[in-house]
């Protein structure tokens, strides 16, 4: 889908008590969500990729990141961006190479005072599945459930989806009482947080 | 020094036929140094560091390093960027966190139309020094003599004239015989860059 081309929707951004642009950075295909909030309901405003791969120089790549999450904030006026962030990669050549797309990324909403919270992908995929290791898939197909995405506005990059969950998992970190931990039990927190336990 | 803060520098940025703006990305000091060419002779005009240490917030340091770059690259509107840009890591996280603060420095760079081209910090000893494992120490020594640095206008952080020493870097490998390698042989070449032997 295209809804960012819609230009009904530009007039429409002021409905929403709050805008959250979520991102899924990477060197080939960066995806992004945008997410509308109107009281505490969230939906889906806008679905899609950047695509990276046509470009041959990194450098060209990095300012086309730039320039493009620079559009979606100067076009969809976000309060907040949510970016999913792995913090381990399969070498340091891969991490440098993520590290530099987030920092372009996040140089676009810095430099027009969007705040940024990161989440881990496993984060994300408990908060939108209730499972940690749920599959891409699993994460399109709760959030077309959660969100009422019809088919045809469904992004065929899974790149898209995950940044959409990006943004729907801080909406809920957002709305979640400050005292709960999301778990039922801190046997529960602990199994499902392993590394957590000291 | 704080030539930076010189106003009249400002009016002479005219005079000269190049500018480069020589960066070495860090996210607790990042260094530069601007370059003034005239015809082939390269002239200091600024040196420094942006301070990050205050900031605890990731993100504030990575807006402050954006921001003070987009100063730099107003103030003294220079024609391209060098970056010291190591390639190797003590480990993911390092390399995620480096590769945040380049991608902030890049986008600066690249929002502004500005060239980058990357340099690893052996070519940049090897182009200054004559020597790819010279020290920091010797690095400042020479730039000291090749540009007639005064005392009293060398910055005390290394890491300025580590990014001055990208900038010259650039210059020299903009300015020499495209046919020529650098090195008297292969044989030299080789030995120099073992890790170039396929």
């Amino acid at each position: 889908m295209k809804k960012s081309e819609t230009p009904e929707l530009k007039q429409n951004i002021s409905e929403w008590d709050k805008i959250i642009i979520g991102i899924d950075p990477g060197t080939n295909i960066m995806g992004y969500g945008i997410l509308g909030i109107k009281g505490k309901q969230p939906s889906m405003i806008a679905l899609g990729v950047i695509q990276l791969n046509k470009f041959e120089s990194h450098y060209l790549r990095l300012k086309r990141i730039y320039e493009r999450i620079v559009g979606l904030v100067d076009q969809y006026m976000p309060d907040e961006m949510a970016i999913e962030a792995p913090f381990f990669g399969k070498n340091v050549q891969s991490m440098l190479k993520l590290g530099r797309a987030q920092g372009v990324a996040m140089a676009a909403a810095l430099s027009h005072d969007v705040p940024i919270t990161e989440y881990e992908p496993r984060k994300i995929k408990m908060a939108i599945t209730g499972n940690g290791a749920a599959s891409k898939e699993q994460v399109q197909e709760m959030l077309r459930r959660i969100l009422n995405i019809s088919e045809k506005d469904l992004s065929p990059y899974l790149d898209a989806t995950d940044a959409l969950g990006a943004a729907l998992c801080h909406h809920y970190e957002s709305t979640k009482p400050i005292k709960s931990t999301g778990f039922k039990s801190w046997k529960e927190f602990l199994q499902k947080n392993p590394d957590r336990l000291a």
